[in-house]
């Protein structure tokens, strides 16, 4: 009985900690994803990281920005062409699961273009992720 | 028999509600104390709404800095008076309960303090809190 309960105790630990690397994997995924969208000039693409929600955040130098629809647009308008948009990285990834279907991850961008095209800008980044039937889905980004 | 379960239903809908209405409440309560303190010149008072943990994080202008302690000590370095921490007021915060323990808080901060003493600043902040044996404490903090 002790052994069987022990069994039960090391399955579900094990599947615990294969949940959650399995998380923080599909979340770096989605991320990494976004990023090659982006680096093909695909706005829309890129946009698909977030949650198609009227809540969703964009917290920025022009302050709060809420609804998927709204986000997307000023993506559209600060960065119009490809060439503006650059070769953007992500470095210094930090996941942090919250349990409960939440993730918060801080990290690094370092978007790389032409001078004529506005030069080289990055920042750091916070995202506050939800777990969605669609996967992992960003509703909350605050870069500076 | 479905009434007894209907009536355990209500009652843990109601015992939810209340839980999560006293964790928002507590949480506006500790950053309330927090600007408190902080108007009254004290930041080792304010800083007590921060985990008291090396894994603290403060993302500002000056990148990400680690640990409640180097938090502490850049805030004294960068307000070394009553005068130049000025009278600080939060506003449009808005509190996102994530379940499992954790929070997040959407918010405008404005420090309004003499020309001699920097001038007024001001702009948004998001924070990551968890619910300690402490009570909420902010586990990540960025501003900008």
């Amino acid at each position: 009985m002790r052994i069987a309960l022990a069994a039960v105790l090391l399955l579900l630990t094990a599947f615990t900690g294969f949940a959650q690397k399995s998380d923080e994997a599909e979340i770096r995924h989605v991320l990494a994803a976004s990023l090659e969208d982006w680096n093909r000039g695909d706005v829309r693409g890129f946009m698909k990281s977030y949650e198609a929600s009227p809540n969703t955040l964009f917290i920025g130098k022009a302050g709060v920005t809420r609804g998927h629809q709204q986000v997307l647009d000023n993506y559209l308008k600060r960065y119009p062409t490809k060439e503006s948009m650059g070769t953007t990285t992500f470095s210094n990834l930090e996941v942090k699961l919250l349990g409960d279907g939440h993730a918060w991850v801080l990290g690094n961008w370092n978007l790389k273009r032409d001078a004529k095209a506005g030069g080289d800008i990055g920042g750091v980044f916070t995202l506050l992720l939800r777990k969605t039937p669609a996967g992992w889905k960003i509703i909350a980004d605050h870069t500076s």
